[in-house]
């Protein structure tokens, strides 16, 4: 049995039956939609993506052909672990059911504090399709004919497009954080003529990728015409008739605004444990071994709600991203059919488009984080050509490099450029899952033609500077 | 002492002469270009590329500043390894020099055998960056100024510029040979409105990459409007009055033409040490250690007349490319200076563009190869597309894995596409330089995000099979 029928849930019940036809795999999902595209949900807004249905990776249908018994709408409740049982509110009223093995991947929800005001008419979190919808409804002229256009009338939330709807574009548009959803909506947002404005409490967007890719994207997102607003905390959304109108700053800094994004990061659902023998750990995720298995007898979890070793660590963390759910997910498919699979490790991964930019970054980059997992950080920053000087089209690419100073081993990286440079980052990547030193990344024989890559890739470039530090010592 | 200007060469004296400032670095270069970049003479023969000196890495009075003493125009004739002395013609008359350390980097020559007729007017090599002028100036109408549009005029072949841009630009070009050169000259003279005829003697074009990379690059070639002309092997050139005119094949295919492009290989320079004790391998090439060395005291070899070894077998091997040579020539300067350093390995990586699309290759791929390495290989072939289904711009990238059957360890790959494609191959070279096994790629975190990538990538999906195959056995 499976709870939440998204990446991990999905990919483990497709696994499943498809490893042991015979085996009885129930999906209870509590909203409409299953199977979905998060992370295509910015380009639905932008209008690149045509209809929300365009972002379900599995139709209903195309689930119930897989033979997966796939309960929409239905809400499980509470789960005795010692009973194996749980109790499941459907929309023909609760019950309960028993289960042989349990995959909770019930995911994470958008956090909106410590904002207040966040419950006020126009202000929106990008979590799940109805919210996309909802966002877009917005944007475009009453006159559109809302439910045609974002398309999936069989799950959407009507009620909700027809209100957003209903209302004029905004003009201007908050968005409260400067993370993944915050860049890519302000591209959507900038694309729908808004005026962006983008508020980031610390010194720098994007966090995770360190400082040499947040200059970068920042600068981008300046030149397109998005106002940031860096060191500066909101503290408050307010306005009359239960509608949105105006931000408030801690520092004093005001503005009006008919439409605010608040994107300041997400939670893992682990409500539904709460009461049982599972450990929660980093993230408050539920912590789980090498097979996605919590401790708890036939108990597993995945995706969103869980954690997953660190490749550099060695020690569970907490990266919520697509691939991994997917892979756990369809690991513990497999280990449940009775072919145990190992869930793999995270690097954390993580790429992104900031309008003509682009930006890559994995494993540990932040040298405390590094420190605290008993590294010695040593970093380098280079800035070096993605094509051969010569060939026209390249772009000046950042590669930042980080690595512990006794060993070399090569600990987390960062990319940014507007050339192939996002991709790159897989270089790292799997360099880092290799445990790789950096003399080993810059001794490795990468591509070389003038028209994808100098004869030292920025990659190399950047391991040959940052081999040469650690021996100068 | 350094025998040769090119890649290897001015590395390992730049790097000798920086760790050891004292040190007298002498290269002799038989002719006048040295430092230039090989790989960008079809974008110069194009038009992307305006002068011949945009290709240069480092003018010869760049070298005068870093302190190298360079001699152009300078042919080493002779070497007694025993008495360590080299003998030169130089423009002043012959000369006997000792050394202290010498490094032997002549690099190759263009092959032109089995050919008959390459003599005549009009068949070109693209060896060097004279033959690339020469052929430009060819294309260009008669009228133009093909000395300043070459540039380079302290350095260039004039009588050949001039020679050659005193013809009527060729309507029809044949090209022997579809390997990089072949290929990448197709582009150039397409673009140049010749009508090109492509002739290769075996079944495919580019062997080395694969039959699923060929098949998807011929048919590029062939919606690009090049003729080709596949299992047919060209037997002889012939013409009136010294000048190409006609080209005939063994198996009677005959074809007018007023230029032709011989690109069927290259072999080792290596008569400088034909009667030394230095050992010759692999492809007629030097036989060196993980340092460089030849066996012979004091005598190194690098670049395109040395081996070095293979990532994947071991043993040494012979595969020409340009970060490969300056990487070695760089780790020879460095030991030479007395900070000893590996030369590395080669995992035989290689990418190319062709029309609009882009293709890479790593490791071993030919499955009799792999045999011969004592693997049992397997092999997978999937198409998958660059980015996520509803994202605009994705493609249908095709990737291949060979891996050993026992042991899953990944010994080649190659991709191919229009997205992005090419640049993908470095995450198998750096899992084939890893020792990664396929499940080891396939749980390898790579980067998602809709622009760049579909969940999961085209290499997971290929890894995916792969591993797949070889469980089910």
């Amino acid at each position: 049995m499976v709870v939440g029928g998204d990446a991990a849930g999905l990919s483990a019940a497709s696994k499943c039956k498809r490893e042991d036809p015979d085996r009885e795999v129930v999906v209870y999902e509590k909203g409409s939609w299953v199977s979905y595209a998060h992370c295509g949900t910015p380009y639905f807004v932008k209008g690149e993506v045509d209809e929300l249905t365009d972002l379900l990776s599995l139709s209903p249908a195309e689930v119930d052909e897989r033979g997966i018994e796939l309960c929409r709408n239905h809400e499980v409740l509470d789960v005795d672990t010692e009973a194996r049982t749980v109790s499941v509110a459907g929309p023909d009223g609760e019950f309960e059911q028993p289960y042989g093995d349990l995959l909770v991947a019930t995911g994470a929800h958008a956090l909106t504090s410590p904002v207040d005001g966040t419950d006020l008419v126009g202000v929106h979190t990008l979590h799940g399709l109805d919210a996309a919808a909802g966002i877009r409804a917005h944007l475009l002229d009453p006159d559109t004919d809302h439910l045609a256009d974002v398309g999936g009338e069989a799950f959407v939330d009507r009620e909700r497009v027809e209100r957003y709807g209903a209302m004029d574009p905004p003009e201007t548009v908050a968005i409260v954080g400067g993370g993944y959803v915050g860049i890519e909506m302000a591209e959507a947002f900038s694309t729908h003529q808004c005026d962006v404005h983008l508020f980031q409490r610390g010194a720098h967007v994007l966090p995770p990728f360190g400082e040499a890719v947040a200059e970068r994207v920042e600068a981008e997102l300046r030149e397109q015409g998005v106002r940031l607003h860096l060191e500066t905390e909101v503290a408050e959304l307010t306005g009359g008739e239960g509608r949105v109108e105006h931000l408030v700053c801690t520092g004093g800094t005001e503005l009006d605004t008919e439409l605010a994004l608040v994107g300041v990061g997400i939670h893992p659902n682990t409500e539904l444990v709460a009461n049982e023998p599972v450990e929660t750990g980093p993230g408050g995720a539920i912590v789980v071994d090498d097979h996605g298995w919590t401790g708890v007898e036939r108990v597993y979890a995945a995706g969103d709600c869980a954690t997953m070793e660190h490749a550099v660590t060695g020690e569970q963390d907490w990266v919520p991203l697509g691939l991994t759910a997917n892979r756990a997910g369809r690991a513990i498919g497999s280990t449940v059919a009775g072919d145990p699979e190992p869930v793999g490790t995270i690097a954390g991964t993580g790429v992104l488009k900031a309008f003509d930019c682009e930006a890559g970054r994995t494993g540990i980059i932040d040298p405390d984080r590094a420190r605290e997992a008993g590294f010695d950080p040593v970093s380098e920053t280079v800035t070096a050509g993605s094509r051969s000087g010569y060939y026209p089209g390249g772009s000046a690419t950042g590669v930042t490099l980080v690595a512990d100073w006794d060993s070399g081993l090569l600990l987390g990286g960062s990319i940014v450029g507007t050339d192939r440079a996002a991709i790159r980052v897989d270089i790292l990547a799997t360099a880092i899952e290799q445990g790789a030193t950096v003399g080993e990344l810059e001794r490795t024989d990468l591509a070389y033609a003038p028209p994808f890559s100098p004869v030292w890739d920025p990659v190399l470039v950047a391991a040959k500077v940052l081999r040469g530090s650690i021996e100068e010592g």
